[in-house]
């Protein structure tokens, strides 16, 4: 039942344990692209309404947070800027505003919010990170593989283990169309058709694609060949007897064999039924699956005319996704780090004392540790080494009379109980050396 | 002249070297809030319009990014959501949501973006960066020195070398009206002008009291005091007449004794005529100031019933918000670091090697550097070179028929220009030695 209190649907509020799991691994996955010598971009949350719309069909427009007019012109109910949809229009954006100021090729990373004003569901919100990098001004195949590889090392990185890769490519699907007798006018309707073999049974989408208007007997042929045992094995003949598919077959070969060495065997295969719904995709076309996540968890691929018809130069580009918020439940749970937010815990025995315990607190941080002083109205001990375990603190620093009288303070280990007293002095150094044990 | 390709008014793209040097700021102004103990909170970019209008009066609603419904309700042009306006109310949310779940007292930090239609100008947009820390539940004066001496270590290590602190208090102020016998009916607005003597010249603060009712006398009287060259006593004397005034005065003192030996003498000061702006203050407030910056460069105070007024629990409260983006021109100039992309940039002098290259790549990055392989269509080496060069890389590995024969690398340093063949299967080794001498 959601409350008045609760953020807007498909949004969420992150307390501290859930900000420091989601920035430990956007600091891993950042730490992966910088190494393949992407660099980083970043543009405004919202972008004019003219910038914006009409890029990506009416259906996703429908999903576009547009913002209102201000002042006199609110009234009007137009609305001016929209809220970013994706990282790939104000690359566009950028690519014509920038051109010459960029490197050539500009390898990009991008990781922010995107909005999308989608139905809230399971991994699906209307505020999400997305996590992009994309190589714009190269026709190199190497461009693609450092994609490739670089998506991979991050989800690697990330502790995942179960993880595959299906490559395939846009050459290679009208190849297919065309060594199965596809007419040309129902082909993108009859990819959309076998986009759906992971989730549909063959015999489904035979029935779909004979809705589409493809025979029968070529549909069942063309599903048989695409979900056989021997599948790729028997595209790969079929790709042979034309030129777009023998060409397509090449890109995915060479592409294979550039990755084999930096992306495990078994992690990376020839996937012929992989379609990716969108199609903007030009070449390689690539979907990152993982048992128990539904869909993929990550995509990319090459969409070389994608960047003018957004409204930048005409430049060949690629690039990956990664599916930042379909992956939390596969990462190794962390263990136990960031649930503490102290290191040291410091005590205030009396209003007299506070001056002195919260100048403790500051010889705590000068070891570079985390340090608090209490800030409660409790006088009693008990309280107060209440709320050192509560903050996780490794140790307690206790400053009362008898400590004020020896110019020391007690230092308590909050794990083992035990308490040495320590001569004020000494405090930081005695901390900053136990501290780089702990 | 603003192009189509423009960020929208008000807002900023950020290039690779303008992201790191941001970056590097905000992840210090961090660990020194952690440091402190204060732990991170993220919320949505956006709030439901009846969270967010209405809380601090109709001239900020003017400011608030309204977000139009969707779907069917577009066309009502009515606004359900709308983008954040600060900090504050969110974290008045988040109290109310979340209760019991967060430590109490809650200390926690805030950094990210809010949205204001103001009028856009020279360190002021539209969409900017805040950065917040605030303790709630605590009536502690030691919680306000924390959020002080936080706030000060923050500017302290992001190099800032001339800064200051001026500190007083909401009670101090109400102390001063009732000591210089203003009427209570007029002391709000009498505050408003008072708080414009570091901008106005005295007498014109003089005629515009008086232009409130203040007899003119009075007027001068309470001008002069606070801006004589012996201001600060003069005032401490007046203060010494009443009990709220004594209660203030022991509140600036109490607090700049706690902070003496974390704040050094001279950055913080009692400074009676800083009223600032907001009347939602209760306690302590202070303002950051700078030469060479107009207006502060950040500021803070305690504000015990602001979160129930913002919807929250009526819990007290205090804080600080560092204007990091008025600090940019104060901070020392990097030495050069982050200007270079790379570390290592590869050749691929024939197609036939595209291949191993990018294989030497991935050994490069295994050596812990930032590696990119040639992504070009040259073949030319001097082409490649200065490809290599304009990335910044510190070497340049060249990989052609020779090294290919010899199982080897030609391994060029960018700054000298010397070449060494190194066998393939020592270049990780090789270059991870070195990579952590440069």
């Amino acid at each position: 039942m959601p409350s008045q209190f609760d953020p807007p649907s498909g949004t969420r509020d992150f307390l501290a344990a859930a900000v420091e799991r989601r920035e430990r691994a956007f600091a891993t996955i950042k730490s992966v692209f910088v190494r393949y010598g992407y660099e980083p971009l970043q543009t405004p949350s919202f972008e004019r309404v003219d910038v914006l719309l009409g890029k990506y069909g009416d259906e996703a427009d429908q999903l576009v947070f547009k913002i209102l007019r201000r002042g006199e012109h609110e009234a009007s109910g137009e609305a001016d800027l929209a809220l970013r949809y994706d990282m790939t229009v104000p690359l566009a954006r950028v690519a014509a505003a920038y051109g010459s100021q960029l490197p050539m090729p500009y390898k990009r990373y991008a990781m922010g919010p995107v909005w999308r004003a989608d139905r809230p569901g399971k991994d699906r919100y209307r505020e999400f990170l997305q996590c992009d990098l994309d190589t714009l001004g190269s026709e190199s195949l190497l461009a693609d593989a450092e994609a490739l590889c670089a998506q991979h090392d991050a989800y690697a990185e990330l502790g995942l283990r179960q993880f595959a890769i299906q490559l395939n490519s846009r050459r290679v699907l009208r190849g297919l169309l065309e060594a199965f007798g596809v007419p040309e006018a129902i082909g993108p309707s009859v990819l959309i058709s076998l986009d759906k073999l992971d989730k549909l049974a063959p015999d489904d989408v035979v029935a779909e694609l004979a809705g589409r208007g493809l025979p029968h007997d070529q549909a069942a042929e063309v599903v048989g060949a695409l979900t056989g045992p021997d599948s790729a094995e028997q595209i790969r003949a079929a790709l042979a007897k034309t030129d777009e598919g023998t060409a397509g077959m090449d890109e995915v070969d060479t592409l294979l064999s550039l990755v084999a060495d930096q992306i495990p065997a078994g992690r990376i295969s020839f996937t012929p039924r992989m379609v990716r719904g969108l199609s903007y995709y030009t070449g390689p076309i690539w979907e990152v699956v993982a048992d128990g996540v539904a869909g993929s968890i990550g995509s990319g691929g090459r969409y070389d005319h994608l960047i003018a018809q957004l409204g930048g130069p005409d430049v060949p580009a690629t690039g990956s996704s990664i599916g930042v918020e379909r992956i939390w439940s596969l990462l190794p749970r962390a263990d136990g780090a960031g649930a503490a937010r102290l290191d040291v815990a410091v005590t205030v025995m009396r209003p007299e004392l506070a001056a002195a315990s919260f100048n403790l607190t500051g010889a705590a941080r000068s070891a570079g540790l985390r340090a608090s002083v209490y800030l409660g109205s409790s006088g009693k001990l008990g309280k107060q080494l209440k709320w050192a375990s509560d903050s996780g603190a490794r140790w307690c620093l206790i400053y009362g009379d008898q400590e004020h009288e020896a110019a020391s303070v007690t230092v308590r280990d909050m794990r083992s109980g035990e308490q040495t007293m320590v001569p004020i002095g000494e405090l930081t150094s005695y901390l900053a050396e136990r501290g780089q044990a702990g």
